[in-house]
């Protein structure tokens, strides 16, 4: 994990995906994150993929190099106790990521109260406040039809929580904007990111709120090919399948060039009087028929090691469809030998490769990663560093049930 | 958009949707954004969907409230003024986004040279340089074989380019990282962001990479299920579909209320012995043939309008399935009425809605939506702001063919 922010210190009180890995990729880069839950864990402590033992690896995924706090949310003390650890003093504090409704003990207002320069960044379902969640997002933004086989008439809900990680990502910049901000101006923010408000902007970024308003419909499903240009699975003589990507006219060229399927290319070229050679992709998605028979031909005789090899060699952007099990062990350039990864003792008890920041920065030391905490590990650290509570007072709010501690959560 | 980065000056030189909407997140919270192209534009400028008049609705989506600078990127004189406006002095300037090759003309040690403190932040495939795009970074990590009908035997992709739109936005959030440790340290960064490490970082932080490392297999494929909670697709009476979640006990709780189907789960829990309301969502997901069927045979009766009320008063997280079309023309909490929307003129010569940030920011005033420039709006602009060339070295610039101006490009 880097030191780059350093100094910071984020509170979250959040669940599930968003708002978690938001606060993460901060930890991740160096600053102190404190996670908030209920005593014996939030709605997500529990949630799946989970290990043969009942934790949670999605959980300990999370919440990698956080800090954990367990409070009693259902108590008048324990709120008012959240509320004073993402509102504690401190230049670099005041930072609170949470999906609490907007108008509960969590509210902005609330926390201004306390501390006039909070920033409070909400990752919300619905703009009005409705529940949300990625895949009822998904639904309604109209992803589900535009996905999966082109004979296909159900929706195809994507496997990968793809608007919650967007979102997460998303928020962590939103977060990091509010923070530049602050610092000019000493102002804080009631910042609040609606997953549907991202799936749209996202819909309106690619072109495609355009494209529907322009052509009064929908665009057709295509399936596994790429929109709009080259792009498809091919099935190799091995039985192995591939995905095959040739955007650029480069690209398209040094494909054909791979294949070796100059001569059919050419005559499909002469048979049409249509260059396909040239820089607009959007005619070899039209002929995408035509060309990729050509090539389904020329791919069907290799084997994929060996077409892996002259595609590489050719600089042709492919990938080999694997399973996540066989990316995970058998690609050694996902987890194994990959410097992002390292082996790390995770709450659950395992000991297994998870992945630090994503980015690199040079020569800058990755440092150590930090596995996720065992639940209300840090309540009394907090409780005394952050809340300045003398010891008596900590004992107190034990014995009342108001906190726990590690131990209190296995 | 807002001015919450207002002041930083970021060059952009890059393509598709990773690098763009890294800067273009950057753009829409107040920040310069100059994106530099070739002459005639580069490898996206007419990347689908285009408009009928060829025009691309995704390019001009990708680069919102930008600056354009054309420049002929084979000459050697156009890639040191390429380089030059990448490394041009000021407190708030030296940020280079980029996806060109790691070795190339805009190298790290290029840049560097130029200007110590560069903060050049690389879009890579794989962090070995070779090349990727999203749909063969998605096959070689294994999404697609989990995703789609669970009968189904082949890879399904995506069809929303989603690894390019988490890098685009962690991009943006790594990037305003560097200037964080920038302000403070005064050192430059070489950030590199590969798109295969982001999609297995994710795959780690869900806690994937766990799940088949523990089981030593892969996933069983769950059609549009919610993987470890209830949640699927049903069929209305009226032939709308819908999805629903129920991930918490409280959630559960509240459809079994809303659909009146108390009676047919309690049966369901003596028959098995297992209640099905506590907090446990993994034993939801066990019995969701079951259960699942309760609830369609429920579903059944009701049409999707009347039934969305229904839902809505108890509070329970569902999404219509609509297309695309229908959610940017039909639901009023989408595009039409959503502020994070407003109509501007574009590039292409249409007016339509366009998004601005997703994420809103209380009181302040989210400013003028910007749309995309021309291309080569902007040259002569930065070469004299930026660059501070003088006006007859612009002029022998453009007859020699090494910078262009918007009218070029038209």
């Amino acid at each position: 994990m880097y030191k780059l922010l350093q100094g910071l210190r984020v509170v979250e009180g959040a669940a599930f995906i968003a708002g978690p890995s938001c606060t993460m990729h901060m930890a991740q880069m160096g600053a102190e994150v404190i996670r908030f839950d209920n005593i014996g864990g939030g709605p997500d402590f529990t949630r799946w993929p989970v290990a043969s033992n009942g934790k949670s690896f999605y959980w300990e995924g999370m919440n990698k190099g956080k800090k954990s706090v367990a409070l009693n949310l259902s108590s008048d003390e324990g709120r008012e106790l959240a509320v004073a650890i993402a509102t504690a003093p401190g230049d670099n504090a005041g930072l609170f990521v949470t999906n609490y409704p907007v108008n509960g003990f969590l509210s902005y207002d609330r926390l201004k109260e306390k501390r006039d320069d909070i920033i409070c960044l909400r990752v919300m379902g619905w703009a009005d406040g409705a529940p949300a969640m990625d895949p009822t997002v998904n639904a309604a933004c109209g992803v589900p039809l535009m996905t999966g086989p082109d004979n296909y008439n159900g929706p195809v809900n994507h496997s990968l929580p793809a608007w919650d990680l967007i979102t997460g990502a998303y928020a962590a910049f939103a977060m990091m904007s509010a923070i530049h901000d602050r610092q000019r101006s000493g102002r804080g923010h009631d910042v609040r990111l609606p997953l549907s408000d991202v799936a749209m902007a996202c819909l309106s970024h690619t072109g495609q709120v355009a494209e529907v308003l322009e052509s009064g419909g929908d665009r057709e499903r295509c399936g596994n090919d790429l929109f709009g240009a080259l792009g498809r699975d091919f099935l190799c003589k091995d039985g192995r399948r591939i995905m095959l990507v040739a955007l650029t006219g480069n690209q398209w060229r040094g494909l054909v060039k791979a294949l070796n399927v100059g001569e059919q290319v050419a005559a499909l070229e002469s048979q049409t009087g249509i260059s396909f050679s040239g820089s607009d992709a959007g005619i070899r998605y039209e002929h995408r028929e035509a060309l990729c028979g050509v090539l389904a031909s020329a791919i069907a005789e290799w084997n994929s090691e060996e077409l892996g090899q002259v595609l590489d060699t050719h600089k042709v952007t492919w990938g080999r469809y694997q399973t996540v099990h066989e990316a995970v062990t058998q690609d050694g350039r996902m987890v194994n030998g990959n410097p992002i990864f390292a082996s790390i003792d995770n709450p659950s008890g395992m000991n297994y490769p998870a992945a630090g920041p994503a980015a690199s920065f040079g020569e800058l030391p990755r440092g150590a990663l930090q596995a996720a905490p065992v639940l209300g590990a840090h309540t009394d650290e907090v409780l005394a560093e952050v809340l300045r509570l003398p010891e008596h007072e900590i004992g107190r709010l034990h014995d009342a049930g108001i906190v726990a501690n590690g131990g209190a959560s296995a």
